[in-house]
């Protein structure tokens, strides 16, 4: 299936070494954005860097890896519009399920368009927006943790 | 002021040392446990590894240190009475509510006695017990975010 034309701009290698360079804790994570379908957007993490005594998942990388999953989308979502904002995270909450045995996976998927049109709306009136969302963190294909992270973007 | 009995078993630099050992992230974070006065536990970590692209703190290294806190005085707490138990977190949740432009500083400070008994007591009936958990993290001196940890202690 041909990417949609709306994702053309959009270099996942790019976006993955930007986040590395500007935030240093996700290169000590292994952190990289894998996929974006136009609707979900889907990162990875080793669990050799991220483990806990447990030998599972460490709950601070789980809850990073909803933060970043979500900014992710924001930010591809932005960028696909050219608007250039800074992103901030308001709230985060993590709800640990089960214990994540295998490398990390997140997934965060796009609200209804007609949330999506309201913030991009309210972005460009008020030079800032506010939108929930939500995404998930696998151990392999079996859901491990939800997260939901509300963040802000600014116009500067 | 001499330290408190119940706290002379303790060695911040071992339980840092052992933190960092098995959970490799926390060694990222340069993170290591300050303060110990019988009631509230400080935690440290440098700005320079913990920043992000606003170059304040990364909100995933902020709901970090605040999941560290309440496990490193649940850890201590529990190290105190000499019950060994795998701790884990189930829910996490951070409310950010200003940049942390300094070196990250959270703080736990524990619950009621009535609380802590009726942990404990769970624990030796039940072998696991539940127990939520508050930190602060600040900016210098300031209030920057807080969080709430819900942890399960669980005799192995």
């Amino acid at each position: 299936m041909p990417a949609p034309s709306s994702s053309s701009r959009i270099s996942l290698p790019e976006i993955t070494a930007r986040l590395r360079d500007e935030i240093p804790l996700t290169r000590a994570m292994g952190f990289s954005i894998t996929g974006w379908d136009g609707r979900l957007v889907t990162l990875s993490a080793p669990l050799s860097v991220n483990q806990n005594h447990a030998d599972t998942a460490f709950g601070g990388s789980i809850s990073s890896m909803g933060i970043l999953a979500g900014y992710s989308l924001l930010y591809i979502l932005l960028q696909e519009r050219e608007i250039s904002t800074r992103i901030l995270i308001q709230k985060s909450a993590t709800d640990f399920l089960r214990p994540v045995d295998t490398d990390l996976t997140a997934i965060a998927a796009l609200p209804m368009a007609e949330a999506i049109e309201e913030f991009v709306e309210t972005l460009k009136r008020k030079r800032r927006s506010r939108m929930t969302l939500e995404s998930q963190i696998l151990s392999g294909r079996s859901l491990a943790a939800t997260h939901s992270g509300l963040y802000v973007a600014m116009i500067y």
